[in-house]
């Protein structure tokens, strides 16, 4: 039967170029980059191969690649490395400070809250109904005592584009004036926070990624988003970023993530990301037309059909949409039957009880989420998959709305459900509970 | 020209039979173990199963098996893990206590420095002339307010084996008296602690790793050293073991270890555990007497070897040796030249600046760690390769030794240059600094 996978947000199809590189590192190429003789000199000749290409495609210095085994580590590795590395750095009684947005991805969310149990305050800045942080709030919400500022380039739920280079200006501002302010003063130093950092593991695959026009100071880029290999990612770190590791052991990665150098998953990274960085202007250009294309009938065919975060500032793989009266769990189920494989923000996916935190942040009723549906093209998406689609889910969506007992206002503008989050009533979705 | 790889010990080659089992999950079967469609669904069945299989061959339960990325991350989450959450259950003044060895890996030693730095109070047990802990030591150096003993079951540089079930067996002894003491009191709950973590990278190829044969209660493997992948590893986990996750994120590994499963490595390193413990007492058989003869041919064709830790009660692929009076970079190289591959304890290795501190655990002189070398054979050892090796070795130490300007006592006991430890003279070894 015809598949067609639409969650490309999820996991992309490793590229045959991709596991060719890799190919001679397992059997043939196995030495330990640490050894001295010639297979460990070989590996480690591979290894900083690899590490220069990437920098050159990020337009960053081969030292400030730091390999870890994904985007969740190298955003723990951020969050947690600046906020160790600060601790030691001043032994003041001062509370420090973090911002970061209501609808970051878990692996920036859950270390935040970590810390925020640990005493470190916290901002967590509204999204906007369009699903796009306004700069200024982050000039507002700077303090004397912000470490970090940590905003995703582009939404992994919405694939909303956030203006990474307003924000970094404004960061930069707001750390000469503090330097000009307390220069004087024995806490200088100081004035090199707040760090900016950004997981840009969903934007890496079409947006430019050259650090110095985003003007990061940390960066988050994933093996698996981009075509590349499974447990490998990167975090790019600025020069003078004072960040400490998470993993202690060897003297690996400059000495910020111990662990044998996995040769032939950043051999695979290095490939992924120069093939995404060559295509990316025309893969943008092919799925930005698909995307509206898709979004305009769908709205067209079916109706009820809200799209969620800014119509064009978006990735231009990203289809998420509320079809509402039904449930995403159900409507995924009946299309993984007719071939066709997407995600959804419902409360009843695989591994967690709360529904999505990203539409809910764009200030949504809970029944947007619940009926939140994410298709996200790829690089084998065709037209052809996208009329198949369009096909089978007026049928489908019909039939399911038939059976279901919501009937929603399609205007509704305030959270339907508001107990269902206050953790008070313990209300019933799909017979599991809230959390 | 002919290679002799006498490395296994820093990097094993791929098992082609694993490469095989690994091949689907790259470009065909690529889907993410939390999506609820059939992609997502079949790479979550083949996640159970290789879960599954692990943990049969260790004597476990499925979710006690805990997907990292590699043996050093294993161990890092095994002693952070435990602090972590005893320092969440028991808000008390108490300094917390954690026994280890002086001979461990950087892999442990590095996290429970940091721990140390924190307030943790830690025990280094001596680790004899042999290099093998006496059990003893552990009992007398329990407290009560010892929350973990970490032991590794075969040591990395001179192969030497712990005495794990007697040391398992003490904790047990340990935690029933406490607990007969203080169950009346509201501090009941503090006899499950110590814990007892073993890491067993190096021991998993050849020793039986039987959790409950062993009686621990964390254990560390890592798959590129039975050729497996590099890049995975894991903790196993007894049921009821307080650990807090070090990386944050989604819910995955028992929500103990947040990032997308990486199918390919995990569905790699299964076949890895199986086929080694299959192979195991062959191998060790076979290995045992390559060992051992050539042991017994280097002493005999060259003078002042000396070997380092047990004779016997070492890994059957082990044989360090201290070849006095020459430095082991300058043997590696030549030796490198003549294509044998081995790693020294020489304080000029790659990436380290000490020599190494296994050797200096053992009580011996600087010099003797110097003139360390390390050979561990592998599946692919032969008696051919051996005899090669001797047939090289012995001119070329002969030639090193004539430019040597080192002429040392082989029954030298004490450390030699004592200053060079204390970190008061700044001491040169080849143009390099101590640290």
């Amino acid at each position: 039967m015809k598949r067609v996978y639409l969650d490309n947000a999820a996991a992309t199809k490793m590229d045959p170029r991709v596991r060719e590189t890799m190919k001679p590192y397992f059997v043939g190429e196995f030495g330990n980059a640490g050894g001295l003789y010639q297979e460990g000199r070989r590996a480690k000749k591979t290894l900083d191969d690899a590490r220069e290409s990437i920098a050159r495609n990020l337009g960053a210095r081969a030292e400030e690649i730091i390999f870890t085994s994904g985007g969740t580590e190298s955003d723990n590795l951020a969050i947690f490395g600046v906020a160790d590395a600060v601790r030691l750095e001043f032994c003041l009684g001062t509370s420090f400070h973090i911002i970061t947005t209501k609808f970051e991805h878990h692996a920036v969310l859950e270390p935040v809250k970590q810390l925020e149990k640990k005493g470190f305050n916290v901002t967590y800045l509204d999204v906007g109904s369009e699903g796009i942080i306004n700069p200024n709030d982050v000039r507002t919400a700077l303090r004397p005592e912000t470490i970090l500022v940590t905003i995703m380039y582009a939404n992994n739920e919405i694939g909303t584009i956030q203006p990474i280079r307003e924000i970094s200006k404004i960061i930069k501002e707001y750390r000469t004036q503090k330097h000009v302010a307390i220069s004087s003063s024995s806490g200088g130093e100081i004035a090199k926070w707040p760090y900016f950092h950004t997981d840009a593991c969903q934007a890496s695959g079409y947006l430019d990624t050259n650090v110095n026009n985003l003007g990061v100071d940390l960066m988050t880029i994933n093996g698996s988003k981009i075509y590349g290999p499974k447990g490998i990612g990167l975090l790019y770190r600025r020069m003078g970023t004072k960040i400490k590791p998470m993993i202690y052991g060897g003297n690996q990665e400059m000495r910020l993530r111990a662990g044998t150098e996995n040769i032939s998953l950043i051999v695979g990274l290095a490939k992924a990301i120069k093939i995404v960085q060559e295509a990316r202007i025309t893969e943008t250009k092919r799925l930005t037309s698909l995307r509206d294309y898709f979004i305009f009938e769908l709205q067209k065919r079916i109706p009820k059909v809200v799209l969620n975060g800014h119509a064009t500032k978006r990735l231009p793989n990203n289809i998420n949409v509320s079809i509402l009266d039904i449930e995403g769990e159900s409507l995924l189920l009946y299309c993984d039957a007719k071939g066709i494989s997407f995600s959804t923000g419902s409360a009843c996916t695989s591994d967690s009880l709360d529904p999505s935190h990203v539409i809910l942040a764009l200030g949504k009723p809970y029944e947007f989420a619940h009926s939140s549906m994410r298709f996200t093209l790829g690089r084998d998406t065709t037209k052809e998959d996208i009329d198949y689609v369009l096909a089978k889910l007026p049928t489908i969506v019909e039939r399911l709305r038939v059976i279901s007992p919501i009937k929603i206002d399609i205007n509704a503008k305030s959270i339907s459900h508001p107990e269902a989050f206050a953790g008070k009533l313990k209300g019933k979705a799909k017979g599991r509970n809230y959390k």
